[in-house]
């Protein structure tokens, strides 16, 4: 089993090899989750606390349930009505909560390198929920996990990502992830969605989404976040799914088997139109959900393993 | 012991043996409760997700301590401040949450008909903590607990519900138990408080407290819910507690060891006099939030040995 | 081991001896805390409700974290959003909870007193986790640990608190903690923001920092809470922390041993330095927070024995 790591910040870290042991950990957990005895003891004795800057209801609830049933003692902080708002640093906060012994934090934060920052001040694992347009991991590991099992592999399928990229670290983390695997990765948009420099990332890019899905494996749509587009092109809702919206017609230009993803919460008739969400031949949208709590329950469990080994090697040098 | 349901839903689904069975199992709840060690592991390995679309502090306070005591690993999710404000669809979030594969699901929402709708949605048990103006059946279970620890039956006893019936899914659920268990149920309250078409539950109707009071064993006091109340008679304080509130004159018409009952919070002053409520002899206000703990646990407890077994007999047949 | 209080209301109540006890248990917590194994299970089968009627991210996150670390079943209520809104008396609320059998209750509220009158209506230990002006107990408990552990002993020190006494209830219970465990407390701060009648606590009083700081062992900056301030003196931040902000040639005045603490959030560059703070030859300000999750979880363990003890009498007694 290969895993390293001591936090879990970005998927530019991971060798392929990591992404696999975390995939592989994760199928395990998912059979567990569809049992009735869904509750391990992996992180008993282990705290972990979930401090989101950003709300986020669904990437929070994955991440506690995944903690709860690793028997973890897993506390939220609602960052947003905290201390915070009294003027203290994010350093102070990260070293209060540090000196609490946390063993896993799990943050979001609204800014780019803002958990990478928090990382280094705290002596336990961390695992990056979110940080502006910078990283998402989790998101791109549990899409990961949907394509393997819906394919049967994470190599030499044509993905195609669509919608808003400029302002999705969802995007930017599954570009990272799907390159490092080994597929072909196509980013369809609008040009003033899209953001500069992706090229170096070795991706094609389109703004036409029939020639963009022509072949994929996988269609990857993305939220339209209008809340993150200030000034700038905003499109109506009704021209924007006319041309970068996924129905039944413009999906028929990609595979006969290809499936279709999305981070959710959807904005059905905006970038997805809701048959094609709901068809289960085709959508693997529920999937991701059930994906993401077995990926963080895998990635958790190998931090902390490697937390422990850290911490024995520590006491054994003293 | 009789209990086949799926999911508790309302009242109106359970048969008398199915609510005596939970009130059976809730009586042993109530001694685990009273003593300093009340935890079991009855439902370890389950996931129970209480989502509240309305807020109510006491309701999800004791859904969430039931489930805790009974070993299950507990989430609240709120849902106000949740993705449903970035527009997603009650189902969407339904299949969402079901996707991280929880056993029992606990839900309040404001409109009627809401919580069944969800539940044929999901995979797990739903619990109906209230919603809309139709149904809040651990509300009602828990007050027949009450009456039956105080009065010894929960039959052939004249029961007087009194005040806001109109907007009360507590007095609707309250109904149909007490009408299936053979009760004489009375309704009190002005005439523009009054639902239509109660009637048909064989039930009598008053605008005079003295005359509804009249003989009864059980006078269950409604809380007088302002905030629901758009246009019409919007009676003043004053002028409703000397009309409606229960006072020691008018509890005087009732049988001499009536017991007195509220599902608070309560506008002492308003709908009933504060001497009334804090009268041990006569108020079992407190026994009713006691009681509101234990009936839960029960409910929850029949509901996972069902899914169980349901698992177990989908298991074989694959 | 002395300890035989029901409640945990303030320091005034406490013996010495009561004192010397909970602290010499947190001792314990505190090497448990730092291990990969940081939960027993000395609270098992217990409820824990924290009851906040004023938001305090940390002081809540750490006896959340303390009763979880012990095996309790926690529960936490912001009461802000709570039934008190709809207009239910504190009383009221005390007794619904009192009647799900919380075993230990942590309440924060803003008035002085509110804390001791619930505890007279609940059947439980009441933890006092700050009211008003009055006491925050566990905050004097974790300091006195943090200062006991630093310093080798907890009597006999030269202590200065400093900045706006006049709005602490840390100050106050400090004071209390320190005078009876025989330390030489000094008061410093604006003659604005000094109470009346500190003088018959024994401890002296300066309104120049280079003065009161002279020979120190320990320098306890506070807050200065703006928020709290009606009208009066309002210093500005500037010419605050020049008259009163602990810098390093302020600092100079103290034994060259003398440690410094905050009880947080701190406002740097107001009240304290921002490179005195970060000085971890002389800041003990992270310790005060470990201390502070190990002191709470002491005292609940304490409180819980006594509170088995107290119903193991009663039921032999029936």
């Amino acid at each position: 089993m290969t895993f390293n790591a001591a936090h879990l910040l970005g998927i530019e870290h991971l060798h392929p090899l990591e992404i696999t042991t975390i995939l592989d950990l994760a199928d395990t957990y998912v059979a567990l989750n569809r049992s009735s005895a869904k509750h391990s003891d992996v992180l008993r004795g282990m705290t972990q606390i979930n401090m989101f800057f950003e709300n986020s209801t669904r990437t929070q609830a994955s991440f506690e349930l995944a903690g709860k049933r690793l028997g973890a003692d897993v506390m939220n902080m609602s960052m947003a009505s905290s201390s915070v708002k009294k003027g203290e640093t994010l350093i102070d906060t990260a070293l209060t909560l540090n000196a609490m012994h946390p063993d896993l934090l799990v943050v979001r934060h609204g800014s780019s390198g803002a958990v990478d920052l928090l990382a280094q001040k705290v002596n336990c694992a961390v695992l990056n929920a979110g940080d502006g347009r910078h990283e998402h991991p989790t998101q791109a590991l549990l899409d990961a996990l949907t394509i393997r099992r819906a394919k049967g592999r994470l190599h030499r399928l044509t993905v195609a990502i669509c919608g808003d990229i400029a302002h999705s670290r969802v995007a930017r983390s599954n570009l990272i992830l799907l390159g490092k695997m080994e597929n072909r990765v196509r980013l369809i948009g609008p040009p003033t969605l899209m953001p500069a420099g992706v090229a170096e990332f070795g991706c094609e890019v389109f703004d036409n989404m029939r020639a963009g899905l022509e072949g994929a494996d996988v269609v990857m749509m993305l939220r339209l976040q209008k809340e993150r587009m200030d000034g700038g092109f905003i499109p109506s809702e009704r021209e924007y799914f006319h041309r970068y919206g996924l129905d039944s017609e413009k999906l028929a230009y990609a595979k006969d088997d290809a499936i279709v993803m999305h981070p959710g919460p959807m904005n059905r008739g905006v970038e997805i139109d809701g048959a094609i969400a709901d068809d289960i031949n085709r959508s693997v949208i529920q999937e991701q959900v059930e994906m993401g709590v077995a990926v963080r329950m895998a990635a958790m469990d190998l931090l902390a393993r490697n937390l422990r080994a850290r911490r024995l090697e520590e006491a054994a040098n003293v």
